[in-house]
Order: structure tokens, then C-alpha cells, then sequence
């Protein structure tokens, strides 16, 4: 079973007061590019991958999305979500690592900074195709390799003094541990190449990549933002079952 | 025009010394993976961007291409593979930021590091797509977008000694300038979402990336190859005309 960090309680307490968790899709600067890269979910069915308090799900449900499954390994989150939302989102306990979901059940599947805790990529995209109808949707963003590969990853000055991003490790795949609200968080470090391969050899054209960065109206409201523009800290991608 | 650091006496000196213009194919460690990205080209038409010295240029005509057509943007480089190539592949003098080549007439377009020297990518991208025969393959390296986003680059220790590439400026894209044989290089970062996402609206499926790293037996051979792991210096992509 995959690492729960979610259901360690000094993380919980950390990570519950995020902006993305206290103010839900509006406190997730990266939210507009997704939006773009998302289907009409008028009448789709859609299962949420790491749903988390549901705020995707909920949305989902807004645009009018027949069914929506939101799925989390965190028995806490699921249970806030399913405090917070309409009875219609069937909200479950699920491991991405072992989950299975009926054939040609979904139109969309959508995951949000999920995928990098699960250790089988290979195994979970193909149960994933397997469980979209045909021309159906994947978006899914995730922690960017150039952010997760080093082994200490964290700001550097450069002789100027910029912002700089280690770099080592990169393909050398597998585990990460890092510190963030509790120690030891596991991850697992993909190289890009993995990724879209992966995605290419289970039947997937590739639509879109975005590697998230703000937009000067982004980074002028929150002037802390702009550091995001030295390294990409998110990989968001779109793609459709052939 | 482009700037041709290629025709630049000490440029072309230094340059012309490396393993990969000595030796070849051979010399080239990402070559195998290459090879491994290129489809069979007996009886198919190729285009060579950046052909250098014609060393891939040669290997398709000995594959059996009917037909094998090498650009390059310094007369050095041309030259020198007419010198040593044989009558039937034709050598020209171009300028990628301005090439035109005719509707379909190639079944494979290929470019060994030359892209990055390219300022509109769009553009050349598009054209490309036009001068290939529906089914037509584009394959093609280029610096990795890891390797030449920042301000300086270079190998840095982290706090284990252990070899860190420097990142920063990835979202900002254009020009930029290093010493490489020669003082004030000009090169084009663009980040890698550009460069698939160019490819993707020009009407190509992306096929395979890969982000070059040696294997265990090319770095038993030749042990300065192993910091190559660290971060990758060239993007090998495949995609195929729609």
C-alpha cells in the first residue's frame, strides 16, 4: 500500500491550512491552466483520482457531470469531503497503487497532485485506459521532475544572487524523501520521458503539456508567485484514449 | 538570419576536434538511441537539417534512402560533406529560420542539434509539416531545456559534493548567449511544453521522447559519461505527420 501521509496527524494539521485547501480551487494558482485543459463535463461521468476535500469534485458536479467519483488513500479527507458535499459525488477510500475501475466507465479521469506519491505509473495509466470509454479524457497534474529529481531540492543564489534550482539525479528514477510537514514523505521521481512514454504506450495521444508557470496578473497579485517562473514545480497534461 | 558561429575559425577548430565530428555516429553516445527512434528508410526520402560534416547523412544513404538531401548553414560544414560524401547525396547551403522545402516530399525530416540554434520553432515546425508525405516522420535532438535555461550554467557541488546542475529562468524563454569554442554562443531555451505542444498544434503525434542518458555499458566504457545521469543535456523526440 502506498505511503498514507495524509492520515499522519501533525501533516493533516499543516497541510489543511494551505491556501489550496482553505480556499479551495482559488487558492490553486495553477486551477486556470487546468481549466483549459478540461473538457465540457456536461453529462460525463468523471472519476477524481486523489480527490482531497473534494474541491475538483464539487466543481465537477457544478458543470453538470452526471456522475463524479472522487477517490482518496486519506480516510480524514474523504470524510471532510463527504461533510462538504452534495450526496450526489460518491466519495471512496482508494490506493492509486492497487485501485481497479470498471471498463469503459469514465469519460474523464482528472488527478491532482497525486500521481508522484504512486510507485507503478505503468500500471495505473493502463487501468486508467482501460476505465475511460473511447475518446475519453486524462488531465492530470503532478510535482515536475526538475522540481522532485535532486536530492536536496530547495533554493540556491547563483554568483548573481538569483533563485536557482539543484538539478542532479534526474535520471536515476525511484524514490524521494523529503520534508514537508512531516518527515520523510515519499514520492516517487519520474523522468518526463517516463511519463509521456507511458502515457503513448498504454493508447494515449498526447493533447497538451503545461509546465506550470504564473501569469504577470498571477505574480503582480501575489508577488511571491514569481519564483515559479525559475523552475516548474507542476507538470500538467492532457490526453485522450485513442 | 541565424548566427553562424559554425564558420567562426576558432569555433569551427575546436569544434571540429570533438569525438562526435572525429569519429562520427559512433563518437555521438546518444546516437544508439537515435537509431532506436528512426524508421526503417529503405526507398524513403530524407531530409537532414543541420547535416554538419554528413556523418547521418552518409548512414541513410548506406541504409538505402532513394534519395538524401543535407542542409547546413555553414559552408564549412557543407564543404567538408561533399568532400567526403558520395555524389548522390545532395549537400546545400540553409538557413533554418527561413527554409522552404517542397509540399510532401520527404517521408522522414531529421536535425541532430541544430533546433536549439533556431529562434522561430513555429515556424520551422510547420514547414516541416508541409514538406512531409502524410505518414512522414520527424525525429530530432536538441539541448535540453534543463541544460540551457539558466543564466550559468555549469556543474555545481551540492552539500554532499555530489555534481548539481543550476536551473533557473526555465519559463522565460528566448536567447541565450554562451562561451562553447567561442565567446557569446546564441541559442533559444524554450521549455519542453513548447517545443511538444508546437509539434502537437502543427498536426504531428508525438511518438517517443527521450531525455538522453547513458546506459551502464557506455559509461563502463567511457566513465565521464556517468554525469550525464545527473541531468540531461539533449531531447531526443519522435513524432509523426497526422
Amino acid at each position: 500500500m502506498a505511503q498514507n501521509i495524509y492520515d499522519n496527524p501533525d501533516f493533516f494539521a499543516g497541510y489543511s491550512q494551505l491556501p489550496r485547501q482553505v480556499q479551495g480551487l482559488a487558492g490553486a494558482p495553477e486551477w486556470p491552466a487546468i481549466r483549459a485543459l478540461l473538457p465540457d463535463v456536461t453529462g460525463r461521468r468523471v472519476a477524481d483520482l486523489g480527490c482531497g476535500f473534494g474541491w475538483a469534485s464539487r466543481w465537477f458536479h457544478e458543470q453538470g457531470a452526471i456522475s463524479v467519483l472522487g477517490l482518496d488513500l486519506s480516510r480524514n479527507m474523504i470524510d471532510r469531503a463527504r461533510a462538504d458535499s452534495v450526496a450526489a459525488i460518491d466519495y471512496r477510500f482508494a490506493d492509486l497503487e492497487t485501485l481497479e475501475l470498471p471498463t469503459a466507465a469514465y469519460d474523464l479521469v482528472y488527478s491532482s497532485l497525486a500521481f508522484h506519491y504512486v510507485r507503478d505509473f505503468g500500471r495505473l495509466v493502463r487501468m486508467i485506459h482501460q476505465a475511460l470509454a473511447p475518446g475519453g479524457d486524462l488531465v492530470f497534474t503532478a510535482e515536475h521532475p526538475i522540481f522532485m529529481a535532486a536530492a536536496h531540492p530547495g533554493w540556491q543564489p547563483d554568483e548573481d544572487g538569483r533563485k536557482t534550482w539543484p538539478v542532479n539525479g534526474y535520471s536515476i528514477e525511484g524514490a524521494r524523501r523529503t520534508d514537508w510537514f512531516a518527515k520523510g514523505v515519499l514520492k516517487y521521481h519520474r523522468t518526463l520521458a517516463t511519463t509521456l512514454n507511458t502515457l503513448i504506450d498504454a493508447g494515449f495521444a498526447l493533447r497538451r503539456l503545461e509546465e506550470f508557470a504564473p501569469t504577470p496578473e498571477q505574480i503582480e497579485a501575489v508577488p511571491a508567485l514569481a519564483e515559479e517562473l525559475e523552475r516548474p514545480m507542476m507538470l500538467l497534461v492532457a490526453a485522450r484514449k485513442c
